[in-house]
C-alpha cells in the first residue's frame, strides 16, 4: 500500500494555526510521526487563501524537508502555490489533483506535465460533478488518462481516484466505487488506484468500523494507495491484513514484521 | 448473513463438561445468548465418543428446543447420532456435513435426502484431502451438488463450504478461498456459501484482526453464511458493515437498527 499521510492539512484547525504561527516544531512532529508510522508520501495542503498559499506552501515544504526525506504530495488547486512548492522538492512528488474541471486541466495539469510529476486524477468534472454510475466515472478517467499520457506521463505515475460518496446517501454507493476500482484496474493495470476512504461513512454511526470494512473490500478490488491518517492503527492493521490475504505479502513477512515492531495490533503502552 | 452459532460444541472443554454433567442451565444459556446475538441457526455438536453420541445429541436437542425456537444445525459424522437428533426436530434443520469422503456420502447423505434437510457440503474428499487449487475444490463441489440435487434437495438447501486453510501455511490460501467462493456463486446462484472463517488465521498473531478482514473480503465475493461465535461483536459488526457496503441493506436500515439496539459497536456497560 502506498500510504499518503493526510495530516499536514491547513483546513484542520490546529494545523492551520501552526501554519499561521510558523510553528516549525509542530509541523516537523506531524511529519516525523507520519513517516514513523509508515507513510510513503506526505500530503501537504496549506489550506490558506490564494494570496497567502504560495508563501505557506514554501514554508511547509522547507520545514518538512528539513526533518524527513520521504517524497511529498502537493495538495492544492492553486497553480502559483504548486509552482512555488515544486521548485523546492528534493524527491519526485505527486500533485493532488487534476479532475475533469476546466480550471484544473488548464491550471494544474500543465505543471504536472512540465515537472513530470506523479498525478492524482479525480473522476469528476464541471458538467455532472461526480457521476452516479461507474461508467460515468470511467468516461472522465479515460479522458484524463489520455491527456496525461499524451503529455508525457507514464501510466505508473498516475494515481486514479474513482471517488467515494457516502453510503448514507445511497445504499449502492460503495458498490459503485468497487465497480469503478475493478474497471480502472482492468483498463490501466500499471496505474495506481487511490481513495479518500472516510467519505464512505459520512452521516453514519460507527464510522471507524465502516471505514475499516470498506478499505479491506477496496484492497480486494485493487486499491493500492490511500490518503489516510497513518497513525490510525486500526486502519493500518486492516490494510496489512487485507494485503496479506490478497497474496501480496510473501510468507506473511510484512504482516509479521509490522506486528513484531509494534506497528499494528494493540498499542503497547 | 445466515449466522450459524458455533458455541454448543462438546469439543470445547466447558461445553463437554456441561454435556457430561447434563447441565441443562449451561446449555440453555449458551442457546439463548446466541439467539439473542442474532443466530439464524444453532450448531449442535456433542463431540463425544460414537457410543455416547446419540444419547448426548438427544439430550442437547431437547434441552435447546425447550428454551429457543431457532432451527438447529446438527453437526456430526455419526449417522446414529444424526438420526436420533433428526427425529426430534421442530424446525427444518441443516446437517453439517457431507464431503467427498466415502463414509459421509454413504452414512450422512442418505439421511439428508430422507429427511429433506438443508446440507453443508465440504470441498474435500478421501483422495486428495483439501485440494490446493480452487478448480480442484470446485470439482468436488460439482460432484456433491449433483448427488444432492439428484436425491431431491433444492439448490437453496445447499450450504457450500469452499474450505479455508491457514494463510500462515500458504500465502495464497485466502486468495484460493476467494476464487472458490466466486466460482461457486457463479455456478450455483441459489445455493448458500458458508465457511469456518477462523482457520485463516491459525498460526498467526492478531487472529481477530485477520478474521475480521477476511470475513469482509469473503462477503464481497459472495459469502452469505458463516459458522461463528455470534457474541463476537467485532466480527458481527464487520459483517453488518460489509453487507451494507455490498448494497444488501436497503437505506442502511439493518446496520442502523443493529447499532441503535446495541448489537454492534462498543458494548454499553
Amino acid at each position: 500500500m502506498i500510504v499518503i499521510g493526510e495530516k499536514i492539512n491547513g483546513t484542520r484547525k490546529a494545523v492551520g494555526a501552526a501554519i499561521r504561527e510558523r510553528d516549525v516544531e509542530r509541523i516537523k512532529q506531524l511529519a516525523r510521526d507520519q513517516v514513523e508510522a509508515g507513510s510513503t508520501y506526505l500530503d501537504v495542503n496549506a489550506g490558506t487563501p490564494p494570496e497567502r498559499e504560495p508563501d505557506d506552501m514554501v514554508w511547509l515544504v522547507n520545514t518538512i524537508q528539513e526533518t524527513v526525506d520521504v517524497p511529498l504530495c502537493l495538495d492544492s488547486a492553486n497553480p502559483a502555490a504548486l509552482k512555488a512548492g515544486l521548485a523546492l522538492l528534493k524527491k519526485p512528488p505527486i500533485i493532488n489533483s487534476v479532475s475533469g474541471e476546466k480550471s484544473r486541466i488548464e491550471g494544474v495539469l500543465p505543471l504536472a506535465l512540465e515537472y513530470r510529476t506523479s498525478l492524482i486524477l479525480l473522476a469528476l468534472d464541471d458538467t455532472v460533478g461526480i457521476p452516479d454510475t461507474s461508467e460515468g466515472r470511467l468516461a472522465i478517467v479515460h479522458r484524463l488518462v489520455d491527456m496525461a499520457k499524451q503529455g508525457g506521463l507514464k501510466e505508473d505515475q498516475l494515481f486514479i481516484d474513482p471517488l467515494v460518496t457516502a453510503v448514507s446517501t445511497g445504499d449502492k454507493n460503495a458498490l459503485l466505487t468497487f465497480d469503478a476500482i475493478r474497471m480502472i484496474k482492468q483498463a490501466y493495470p500499471e496505474a495506481h488506484i487511490t481513495c479518500g476512504l472516510s467519505n464512505i461513512s459520512f452521516g453514519m454511526p460507527l464510522r471507524s468500523l465502516i471505514n475499516q470494512t470498506f478499505v479491506a473490500m477496496c484492497v480486494q478490488m485493487g486499491l493500492d494507495s490511500a490518503i489516510i491518517d497513518p497513525n490510525d492503527r486500526d486502519l493500518t492493521g486492516i490494510i496489512a491484513a487485507a494485503e496479506m490475504l490478497m497474496g501480496q505479502d510473501k510468507y506473511c513477512q510484512r504482516f509479521n514484521r509490522a506486528y513484531r515492531s509494534g506497528k499494528i495490533g494493540p498499542k503497547i503502552k
